[in-house]
């Protein structure tokens, strides 16, 4: 399109922005406004898209950063055919694809945005698994707000995609000057960002993001510009077109308030339709090559951590499935990510200490084609906790590992130490939930969690536990497995992970002072095995949970759960849990002062078999 | 000191290191050894701290973001004389002082670390507090390491040093190029940092970290930068000083083997004493003036969101105690922050779209005498999860309000609504956790968390509820409130802000059908009124919760644990919360959706009654 077509097009994605929210009744449409004349450019002359073909590997990748713009994208779709008038006037309404924020119900979306600061990680996780795997080039936009550029997660993003030359990438700044409540930082400084930008590695072009002419220009800039990302950085003014909100405080997210008028002040009604590029390449099937998986083995009775064996499924998992990738954020040689690395450097990513952009470059490398595991340790997961909620809203299927998990780690002490993450990963919504408590284990339910969808969950730990499992034996999502049973149980003994070991200990001191405890390895935390504790429920006087994890939101709230839809509840419930602020100590000695060991366990039940269950 | 005393005091805390962490048999000597020199010259000829009065405020405050070199920070508290070499020798045993990782354990240790890239963005905390607010003169010296650089909270923290001219403010940067695994990305490129650091507003110095004539020049260049903080960017070596060990991988986090000959490598064992220069002022008794508290009354029957309320109590806050602060990331105007901010402009600071920022400077401000409530959406702390995490273990005690609870915000959509901010708050060790269901509620509920230890967690809503408690209601923590209750109950339904008055509504509703319901708010989440919920187990057939936040972490579990001690349990527990992924709609709808509005709630209770409860 010329200048003149450019800005007829810009101006009716304006109109159709001020309208839907006006339909509404409420929405962003002078974050949209400021940033029309950018995105009538990008569709008229520079997306590559096939909308017929969402999964196109050749389509470029759009990710509104600034979700709330929500308006303007609708609008885009709208003029590129992809959206009928109908369907555009159900924004924001029960039920319609086109909600408040973008998220993947509509199929050309591929990440919820609408947290600020995850567009540009994400794209930076797509641009990479494009550079470093992808056969079908494609560009990545992201379109960002100037407000969140003040968050971290941006310049964890802008760090990694300068250090990987990340070409392919653009990063389009719509510098309005006002946030939610006023003033930005750098207001109309287009430079702060550019001098930032540069010195992380990027290319920048500094522009009137109102003249179509030099959009267009920094766009050709963007593309012809190797290996360094581009920022195209745009001072805008909010609300542009319509004099009673243009570049004034007080007019975020609200319609404006008299649509005709302002529809008439921007030039009425317009039903320009653009014929969008199609990718050069054809769509291809884009499944990746799978081969038989050969977990490894380990023999029942040798010491393995679950961190080893999560590296060494892991690495088996690499040879069967070509779309395994791999992300580590710095700590590959104690979550054993690393073992993946050394048979599979090419698809393994070096995160450093960025545990944002490493969940980020996950849910993107998904959005891609890829089935990434990305590891930490549990402890700095938390880190990712906005991103771990955004993956699901983003219907993201990622595998999360988490090691050095509970106060067994030991001597470094609790900043170390995962003892919320059990809470966060349950909380995800649609996620999975898994601790194994031996190697065996470890290696199939790493395995599962392949196929699943969403936000899966694993749990490792830094230490052994005696292997007590064949490595045929089978763990299935949402199992449990019964490891002590007999007909005089009085009580239930439920552990996950280490626990299960000190469990098992305490049985068997108790069966010797003929104490009869049922024990179950509650190793699937999400979705959990209610008929398994219902049964224990009814067969034993008192069920007690042993956890290495603070006592909210963990393993005992998972069992209380089970019975959350009215089934008749255990008759008692207790909870071991850590309860104490731990210091330095070792494992042994942690467990003892959490009163989670076996010989707590045992002292436990034998108070409770004095007063309670006979 | 001279420079032949500093190289003396260096090597004394490199042989002291390595010595600690081999009677240890962990730890960390190598990445203490790098600091060294940098550390000997700020103790002795830099640092001004009163270690017998650590509540001073003109203590400098140094924070030790590597906080795995604690082998070189309690070497210093040993030269210093406030640590005896009996204590010293204890360093990661059960019960002693000395962690793995520094936390305030010690007295003069104002932050726990050892989760990276924190240690900036609380000193950053302290050194605004100290601009805007502080009386006494006092520095702020961060000593991080070269991998954590690549945290985005680093460059939160960045942006805001510069932005603000914190000139107090000393990043000392030990790159000695190795991380736990390997090369750090920036290997020895000094100016790679420098260049970035000064693209924030920072004026940098790049020496040699192992100079300390060098070092000695940096420091006084650093107190004599007006304006601007300073970044001390230094070329170190891992291991300094024992050739085994020395810039070599794979010697990260561990002792040194051959410890003898380390220390007689460096030259033996010495004894000096560091004579720490004490601050200018006197101690002085560091007390805040208080006023009487006047909190806002609302009239019952009023229609007030709970927000208003914690906006206008938070203001009555600060009247009262000139100890209060208040920090908002950008949304100041939604969660009602704003009204602090008009009328206490100089307590009030703007972190922006920077959560982890606002966390970490609350917790810094706690730790120099202030009193932080901290707010945003509830779904954007989850932002600083890690930060709240090391918050408690730091043992601060700071508020934070989230703003935007649930689905019942509306159109908005899912990224928007703070769905696992119970769980997130639930579970970290020592918090306080509260949701009122009115503006007098609010009011009462924010002003009791002023005198409470640990993080307290405030949630609150964006829509109008009405006011059903008179303002003279007292809410104890911990306590509840029965709403609805006669002998003939049958059923207890338990709410939590928004869904009392679901769970009102219903009630009324089946009262009207002969089904008697009692009603329970249970506005402290954490601790909770474990009393008042055992008497309605007993007395009622099943209890039913009702919570907007999704099933796992939040009101039914906490509902749960209350009877995790053993207490008869409920016969039934039934679970109403947010199962499905929310889209766009009204808030009323959103309920409906989730099926956790008055209607849903009383057709759930019939079902009860024709099934369970007789």
């Amino acid at each position: 399109m010329d200048t003149d077509e450019l800005t007829e097009l810009a101006q009716q994605l304006r109109v159709d922005s001020v309208r839907v929210a006006d339909t509404a009744g409420s929405g962003h449409p002078t974050s949209s406004m400021s940033a029309a004349d950018l995105m009538a450019v990008l569709l008229a002359n520079h997306l590559r898209y096939d909308f017929d073909h969402p999964g196109h590997p050749g389509n470029d990748r759009l990710i509104f950063s600034k979700g709330h713009a929500s308006p303007l994208l609708y609008s885009m779709y709208l003029a590129a055919g992809a959206l009928d008038e109908e369907e555009f006037g159900t924004y924001r309404t029960l039920g319609s694809r086109l909600e408040g924020h973008p998220t993947p119900r509509l199929p050309w979306v591929d990440v919820a945005t609408g947290s600020l600061g995850q567009g540009l990680p994400v794209g930076v996780g797509m641009a990479l698994a494009g550079r470093r795997l992808g056969h079908t080039p494609h560009r990545v936009w992201v379109l960002s707000g100037d407000s969140e550029m003040a968050e971290g997660s941006v310049w964890e993003a802008a760090e990694h995609a300068g250090d990987q030359h990340l070409d392919a990438l653009t990063l389009i700044v719509d510098v309005n000057r006002l946030g939610q409540r006023g003033l930005t930082r750098h207001q109309r400084d287009l430079d702060a960002y550019g001098r930032r930008l540069r010195a992380f590695g990027w290319h920048t072009v500094e522009i009137d993001g109102h003249d179509v002419e030099a959009v267009e220009r920094a766009f050709n800039e963007a593309a012809s510009t190797a290996d360094k990302p581009t920022a195209i950085i745009a001072g805008t003014r909010k609300g542009r077109g319509v004099r009673a909100v243009e570049d004034r405080e007080g007019m975020h997210g609200k319609p404006v308030k008299d649509a005709g008028e302002a529809i008439a002040e921007l030039g009425g009604r317009r039903s320009i339709r653009v014929d969008v590029a199609r990718p050069q390449a054809a769509p291809g099937n884009g499944t990746a090559r799978s081969r038989p998986l050969s977990l490894p083995r380990y023999d029942i009775g040798d010491t393995v951590p679950t961190r080893d064996a999560f590296g060494e499924a892991l690495t088996a998992l690499g040879h069967a499935h070509e779309d395994v990738v791999v992300l580590d954020g710095e700590v590959g040689d104690s979550t054993r990510a690393e073992y993946f690395a050394k048979e599979h450097p090419q698809r393994y990513f070096e995160c450093y200490i960025a545990e944002q952009q490493m969940i980020a470059a996950a849910v993107g490398m998904q959005a891609v084609g890829h089935s990434p595991y990305a590891a930490s340790f549990a402890a700095f997961l938390t880190r990712a906790h906005d991103f771990l909620r955004m993956a699901a809203v983003s219907r993201a299927s990622i595998t999360v590992a988490g090691s050095h998990a509970g106060v067994s780690i030991g001597e470094d002490g609790p900043s170390q130490m995962g003892l919320e993450d059990l809470a966060m990963f349950r909380s995800i919504h649609g996620s999975t939930v898994l601790q194994p408590c031996d190697a065996n284990q470890a290696a199939r339910l790493v395995a599962a969690t392949y196929d699943l969808a969403g936000v899966r969950y694993v749990r490792t730990m830094r230490s052994g536990t005696p292997v007590i499992y064949g490595p045929d034996e089978e763990f299935p999502i949402g199992g449990s497995k019964v490891l002590r049973r007999s007909d005089a149980d009085r009580v239930t003994l439920i552990g996950t992970g280490v626990t299960v070991h000190s469990c098992l200990e305490a049985a068997d001191a108790l069966a010797a002072e003929g104490i009869a405890a049922r024990v179950i390895d509650l190793y699937s935390l999400k979705p959990v095995d209610g008929d398994t504790l219902s049964a224990a429920a009814e067969d034993t006087e008192c069920l007690v949970t042993v956890e290495d994890h603070h006592p909210e939101g963990g393993l005992g709230d998972a069992v209380a759960e089970a019975f959350g839809d009215g089934r008749p509840a255990p008759r008692r419930l207790v909870r071991l849990a850590v309860t104490n602020m731990p210091g330095s100590a070792t494992g042994e000695e942690q467990r003892r002062a959490a009163g989670i060991d076996a010989e707590s366990v045992a002292a436990g039940v034998r108070l409770l078999a004095e007063k309670i269950i006979r």
